[in-house]
């Protein structure tokens, strides 16, 4: 988790041998360190075809994922660890660094009140388990904030900051997202500010999941912050377009966002890298 | 709807008598040029008591609105129109210069799927039935493009726009929002530019619905694109804390937004006409 | 002046034979609309020589000045005069379209007090005077605010409007630059909002003069506030790197704002093309 | 040089009687933590009646200059020392922490070249001396980069920390300014993120010099950087509307850029605290 990678979605949100070969070949196109691959389907995934791919290619992955309904950690912390487990020795299998995303809930899990105690306690369950379980393969575990409207347990950093003390592991780390912090943090450098002890990976995805760089995110606060506070994690761009039925509802994407992905990548790209390196936080290309 | 206002869930969800008072004493108190009045519940507002408020206070109004589940436009647009025809009703009785907010559908409506010419079909059936029926109650109609999570059918200026001309009414404006328009268009001053024909009224809404001036949304281009365009409408400032459980599902604010009213009032909305006067759009206080 | 262009001070800051062919090839590599030719010393310009490489390009041409000191028109009114009737013949005889820039004095040009009546009416018989002649040879003719350190008459969009009045010419427009608007105007959309009804021509100018998109300008509001007031002049991206002696003192570039023109051409340019079509004042490339 | 200040000149720019007494009256009044006192004649100071009013009142107070032609560092180093050593004679006496501003300079230095390297030799050697002074006379001392206009020596942060580096002394600290940094940083937070080492007081001037928040600077952008780093130095406020003829033609200040100094107080003074309590650098007043 370190340089300028970028989520696959870009290119595939299913990860079956022709989607994991068109999503790493592109990864090389652009000269990405590294790529985040989304654990939809645990099962789908062919971890020895993924390995060695990603030798072949260089390039280092994280793997990400929301719990589906019937294992959300809030309700079922112990449906929960079970699945987590499952990502997790695939993560581990693949090669990859890490697993992270909605690792404590559900992309759409709302229960139309404030957050109980109760929740907090069984997530908090679920996070020590997983994340210890996480340690002992080597691997990192984080949790990524979300919006309001995708989850209503964790949606800022400084909530995010809350959880992990109260799980008390070592082995937790916040991925914060850019299209979340626009919409949940008091400024777009808030959520850095907040999360910087735990902070290890962000995802830069425009105001509207579209072109970086075309949108309402103030990217040069953000990169400000991430120089200011010595980030030194991964920088994954993402964008959606084409979303799966499975996790359209929780996402909500109804209309296309960028015109196509070349437009994404051949803008938003060089927008962001140009910024990350105006702020010091990689070197011109 | 000229001049400065304030959606009045700043002080009250329920349009009942004593929010009514508080409501509208608090509006003079803070030299409001109007007010924007939540029709949640039709029946619940006594307009003779509304109206003589209003007319002891010189407020103006202007009424919201989004269809509750029964009658979204989309699949019941008879049942819009009904529902839509009593809140009318209300409005004239009242006193107040318009009917606007989620007038096309429910706070919280989606199908998990992109809008279908169907569902835009019934809707602008009830949207063509409902503004001429305005039109001959003396009222103004509008339609405020809200979020892909509270609403899938119109997000963003354009589609308004789009919808507009499917209605062929002239009696519909469009009513944005500073908060939506942060998540669903490429700029601060892109949904301005884009509905700006029709473009009658806004909500001045921060980026988490706290406090104005402590969050994402870009002010400047807002009232710069706003005064550009001679925008010379309502300018509603609007801030949601405390929710009735009815819409908290919708709007999925789960946590204080702000400290209290107190801190709204007082540091966004100097906040607000600094930024409004610094733009042309208002006088100097 | 219409589309996208640049200054060719990019190239080159004289524009002898060597100098013009070299910027002229330039501009067309980058597929621009047109170019401004710096016009320092009139008698160097060849203008035949010009008008052919333009004619052959396919590129129009804004000319543009600061005063001699010997002829500043707020002391030597009839010198500016027969300065500026000699480069409106140079700019007539080259094909341009229009002499802009700081016409009405000098760039450096500060008395260390507040301007004058005296002065103003001096600027003004000089440009009312200029102004009309440009016209006899069917050209337009432009004032362009600067910052406070380069010039103590005119500095913001409002004076130079309040100039245009005194004047009472009809030929004359306003040339913003956004590099100068970034110090003097009260917000980024201000000066266009105020100079908007004689808005015809502006330099996209970065914080610093080097690669637009790497400094402090806000180029949201600058495009959002342009296409807002319906803008169709000239875009010109200006940068300055190289300077020579005889205008380094007025300009103050003590070290290089930018690594190379290259930088400024390769992330600059596609940066401005990206937000000129994000705020439709240009189609996608 | 801790908590919320503000420069003296908002009330005076005559450090005798009269003006201390109205400028520590007023600092009083907004509730500030320390004043900055402009030492541009230092003879007129008197220091124990100035060293009164600061222990009656509780401010602490900062001092700042910038050098008279005949001792600019640059090329009188031994002048420049003399004067210093006189200026901080004078800051001990009355009680003050720091001698700060253009100390290496003066205010309206341009030689129309770039810097030498015998130019940046006499100044480090006068700040080597005058740094040293300070230090047995238990004073801090600052440089000030101003931009290209003001000075051609040191105009960024990074120049600012290559003459510490030059100078070798431990007890020099760089002083930003936000209006300066807003012409000659590439970021709103770039200065900050260069100088962090040595930062231990900042300007907060807007991009013109007049109100506070409203003007073309990054404010969240500013803040958010500042907190990022820890920043625990001062946070001098700055407006300049009336200018004594001495200084007028290096501040280059030729229009009333508030409409008064009750403009910039209180709106200014309660836009920036709000901010710098958003992003936590100080707490909520």
């Amino acid at each position: 988790m370190k340089g300028f990678g970028v989520h696959t979605s870009m290119w595939t949100m299913k990860w079956d041998r022709p989607g994991a070969e068109a999503a790493v070949a592109a990864a090389e196109h652009y000269r990405m360190d590294f790529i985040e691959i989304p654990m939809l389907d645990i099962d789908a995934v062919d971890a020895p075809h993924t390995r060695a791919l990603l030798e072949k290619s260089g390039l280092r992955a994280v793997c990400s994922l929301g719990l589906p309904e019937p294992v959300w950690a809030s309700v079922n912390p112990e449906g929960a660890i079970e699945h987590l487990k499952r990502a997790i020795d695939k993560t581990r299998d693949l090669g990859g660094e890490a697993l992270s995303g909605v690792t404590f809930g559900g992309i759409g899990e709302r229960t139309g009140a404030s957050p109980t105690e109760r929740e907090y306690d069984n997530v908090a369950r679920a996070l020590e388990a997983a994340s210890s379980y996480a340690k002992t393969q080597g691997l990192l575990f984080g949790i990524e904030p979300v919006n309001r409207y995708e989850n209503h347990l964790i949606n800022t950093g400084w909530q995010a900051v809350r959880m992990i003390e109260r799980v008390g592991s070592e082995n937790i780390f916040i991925h914060l997202d850019t299209y979340h912090m626009n919409i949940e943090e008091k400024g777009a450098g808030n959520g850095i500010l907040d999360a910087r002890e735990h902070l290890k990976y962000i995802h830069l995805s425009e105001s509207d999941r579209g072109t970086p760089g075309a949108g309402t995110c103030d990217w040069d606060e953000i990169f400000a912050t991430l120089s200011a506070i010595g980030f030194d994690g991964g920088l994954a761009m993402e964008s959606f377009i084409n979303m799966p039925p499975e996790i359209a509802f929780g996402l909500s994407v109804w209309r296309p966002v960028a015109e196509n992905f070349e437009q994404v990548m051949d803008n938003g790209l060089p927008f962001l890298r140009n910024k990350a390196a105006q702020y010091r936080l990689i070197t011109p290309s």
